[in-house]
């Protein structure tokens, strides 16, 4: 990945990243897979950003051929109808970047042997043989239902498989992404979303006759959103968004976090909050050990050295007693409705206060007759 | 534009808009011209974007060519490098959707000759005749430097013509989308961008050896909010956001209004600024008449008529006392370290307080001896 600024180089906009202190290495994109499960109007595009980031190796799985009424959407384009999406997306993807290795399942991950295919392909580590934990960096659902989200979900939690989810809404108007990582947030059987509380059966959506809304605003900023966050994951820069809501007709971006749920219906993601909890004495130690490394590398010179605006401290003892003198003679006529902010302070004290040490000798021996 | 439910129409998802009740008239999008200027990073999806959603009339500005190095954002493909971005752009708009009428213009608007073609060009009406003002309905600026940005100003302060501004950061992790209408809001005359009085040239990004560094996420981030901004303009649906941040590292979006400067050195803008003031009593009454129009049109039965949940009123008087009694009778053993809320508002009247007739009247008194 040459840095050369030339405007026959694809990639010396990404290495000016580094030049510039967003990321300290970016040629380390190159070592990433990322799987993107539905290649629909947020996964095909969530794809080509990847592509063209230069991203190691994608592996894309979607059953779906593509249709005309895809092409409200980015990426697809009219002469690809009745491609498998899989195979469009692969034609399109290794024509933008032929340096990405491509890897296509065209079957559904709900499926029995779906879900087998799924998880050995996570599994396969020959991109990077000495990798950690499983073949992949990151999956990224992109999916448009209940069940496969619940399929991800089940492989994720079984593998202890960090993931990101994105989802829009059935009126195109609204979207967001989260970030799973089993054993610590919430996992997506933890919290169900409404849809499902609300009984709507989602196959409905994809029947003749019956079709959500869509917009490739709407997908098309949820696909950016969702990379931005894989790329602020992977290569380590900014924060990562553990979740991130786009409400598009108020331009409102809702933030939360969720933990997990002590009582979810998931056994694999029970067992991985255990472990969690379990790592947490090594995870405080290590955290502990990176603070005190990092605090030897405090810079010697003073922060803000050059002082470009002259900002000096100055003695405002003078100016406390003046501000006191101020408050308290009030013009001639004039009498206060409230007492003054320093007697406001005086409160009553009607009932004794709680401080001497006999009142707490005396409320310990009552806990400890409650508890025998 | 047909809304029919079946795979082999491209409209049916955005037909669904109406039905979902988002949008009123979602055909209205083929009476629409809008006027991109610049097809980079963010020109070229803000356009592809308008072209899948079904625009009538798309008007292209770029004298620049398709470089490899262009290739780290989405839309334009290798096979189209050493091809003008405007001929590119069109390829591929044309095929994605014949049904959008596109012009492109190879120029800088920012020569003389450039300015001139850009102007008569926005003038034209010959795609709808009968329209008021010019011959576009908006015009998106997605230029990466100053003197461009200053063309579209001046040519739409002198034409009253309202538009939208991008931008991208040159460390490409942050971007922004504004709303200028001459004479309502401050135009880019009015509030410089910072990078001008910090003293950029802004020309130096464009040589060889020096370039600013971008990602395919930031700026399918920024022409997804553009364009769903245009949508909800053109299609009166949602609020149209005046100003509207991106900072990707911390996920955080700005909002604000600003206000044209009486003190703005550009003259259009000052002219446009006096017509607004000028015709704010038509304005009022307008928007006067609209409410008592809509006042009109208030539905008769109540507000949440069917009570899916069964929420009913219930008398909380019985509530009320038992939550003072709970309150006052502590555990045996306990006592309170501060005043019960109750006693709380017992504030100490050390000075009299300001509620006699008497006090008022010698208030009323010495403010009189004050003025005269």
């Amino acid at each position: 990945m040459s840095a050369e600024v030339v405007d026959s180089n694809p990639y010396s906009r990404l290495m000016a990243l580094q030049r510039m202190g967003i990321v300290e290495n970016y040629e380390r994109i190159r070592e990433f897979s990322v799987a993107i499960v539905g290649i629909g109007g947020v996964g095909s595009v969530a794809a080509e950003m990847l592509t063209r980031c230069g991203i190691g190796r994608l592996l894309l799985y979607d059953y779906d051929k593509v249709e005309l009424a895809n092409m409200n959407r980015l990426f697809f384009r009219p002469e690809q109808v009745n491609m498998t999406k899989t195979d469009a997306a692969v034609q399109t993807l290794s024509d933008i970047n032929p340096d990405v290795v491509l890897e296509s399942y065209t079957m559904n991950i709900t499926t029995v042997q779906g879900f087998e295919t799924f998880v050995s392909s996570l599994k396969n580590k020959s991109f990077r043989p000495n990798k950690e934990g499983s073949g992949v960096d990151l999956v990224l659902s992109c999916v448009d239902n209940y069940e496969a989200r619940m399929a991800v979900n089940q492989a994720c939690n079984e593998m202890n498989q960090t993931w990101m989810e994105s989802g829009v809404s059935e009126d195109a108007v609204s979207g967001h992404i989260q970030l799973l990582i089993p054993g610590e947030t919430a996992c997506f059987a933890c919290a169900p979303p409404l849809v499902v509380a609300s009984g709507i059966d989602e196959r409905t959506l994809k029947r003749e006759g019956v079709c959500a809304a869509s917009l490739p605003t709407t997908m098309g900023v949820v696909a950016g959103l969702l990379v931005q966050n894989t790329l602020k994951f992977l290569l380590n820069f900014g924060q990562v968004s553990p979740y991130l809501g786009y409400n598009s007709l108020k331009d409102y971006f809702p933030t939360m976090e969720m933990k997990p749920n002590p009582q979810c219906s998931n056994v694999a993601c029970l067992e991985r909050q255990q472990e969690y909890i379990v790592a947490k004495p090594a995870r405080d130690a290590a955290l502990k050990a990176k603070m005190e490394a990092e605090a030897l590398l405090v810079p010697e010179f003073p922060l803000h050295a050059d002082n470009e605006w002259s900002i000096s401290v100055v003695d405002d003892s003078g100016l406390d007693s003046m501000d006191a003198t101020s408050s308290d003679t009030l013009p001639e006529g004039l009498v206060r409705e409230l007492p003054s902010a320093d007697k406001s302070q005086e409160l009553p004290t009607s009932e004794a206060p709680l401080t001497s040490n006999d009142d707490l000798e005396d409320l310990r021996r009552q806990l400890e007759a409650l508890n025998s």
